[in-house]
């Protein structure tokens, strides 16, 4: 059994958003698993210097009228949420600690998460607004709340971005499969190509 | 007879070189022309803050590996110039020195130039060199060499980049179809689709 494609991503990415909605179902066509990472970014700009997207003058405007084009493409709800960007260290602490018992839910609970900051363009910022997707989907907001401040749970998440740092990760979306690294929800189309192909 | 789709380009950036390679071509299957406008971005790296791609950690070490397998992808020729990134100031003059007689003239020395700089990784910066590669398709080198100097020429270049900018281009390739813009030789494939379904 080949590894999963690993799928980084900053929950307030909305590429990653747009890439969270098709990763899997186009994954599987090579009958291949995704292993979903959430990290932050906001450690990776500080080495490469790059600011948030929609802040840089021209190219700001380019990426709203391109989010809203790519989703419509695919048929994807999208809208920017009004605080943006915003922390998403609550979102990744959350999907790490779900994934610990049952990395499925983690992965249902990103889908969530994605979809309420920018399907919906609401905040899942707060503890609390994580808790309440993590509480719609079954789970008891408490135990949520409680893991968001065990510092195992924020080791945890510390060595997860390292590791996405020592592998190269610098951008969101981020699919690594077998070692082959691919940056962009338009290297997307790229990475099926891999997948079938074997690489080239 | 609709508008030509406006192909904007840095001489220096090598995914515009690679977009040179399949424009032509993807835009006539849908009975559309392409009108080649090379610009400076290096003004614009001012306005938005940008910095030479491969100048950055991580990115740049990234950029080289995808540069190559998007370039072996199509079977395209690729090696990054000693000297780069580089001014190219005096290729831009050259181009509308020449596009001012013959704009199919142009296009080819814009190819000839691209394939000198990406395809064997020489160098198009100094004037003479751009004065050989146009002596190599039937020019005259002292004609070349003089419209490099002639402020007229130096004035109609700022003029166009002037006018890019106007337009909202802020990266290389840049392509407007209809006044749609796309950006980046990873939005070709989005640009067929939108000039094949006539946008969505």
């Amino acid at each position: 059994m080949p590894k999963p494609i690993e799928f980084y991503f900053d929950f307030s990415s909305p590429y990653g958003y747009l890439a969270a909605q098709r990763v899997n179902e186009m994954v599987a066509e090579y009958d291949r698993e995704v292993a979903w990472r959430p990290f932050l970014l906001g450690t990776l700009f500080k080495t490469t210097g790059a600011k948030p997207l929609l802040d840089i003058p021209m190219k700001g405007d380019y990426a709203r009228h391109d989010l809203a084009r790519s989703a419509r493409l695919f048929g994807t709800p999208f809208e920017l949420p009004e605080r943006f960007p915003f922390m998403s260290v609550a979102a990744c602490r959350a999907f790490y600690w779900l994934a610990e018992s049952d990395e499925a839910a983690a992965v249902e609970l990103a889908q969530g998460l994605y979809d309420r900051a920018f399907g919906e363009g609401g905040s899942i910022t707060e503890p609390k607004e994580v808790a309440e997707v993590a509480e719609d989907q079954g789970h008891d907001p408490q135990e949520v709340l409680a893991a968001l401040q065990d510092p195992r749970i924020k080791d945890l998440l510390r060595s997860e971005v390292d590791t996405a740092i020592e592998k190269g990760v610098f951008g969101s979306p981020f699919f690594i499969a077998d070692g082959e690294p691919f940056w962009g929800y338009d290297r997307l189309e790229d990475l099926g190509i891999w997948l079938d192909t074997g690489g080239w």
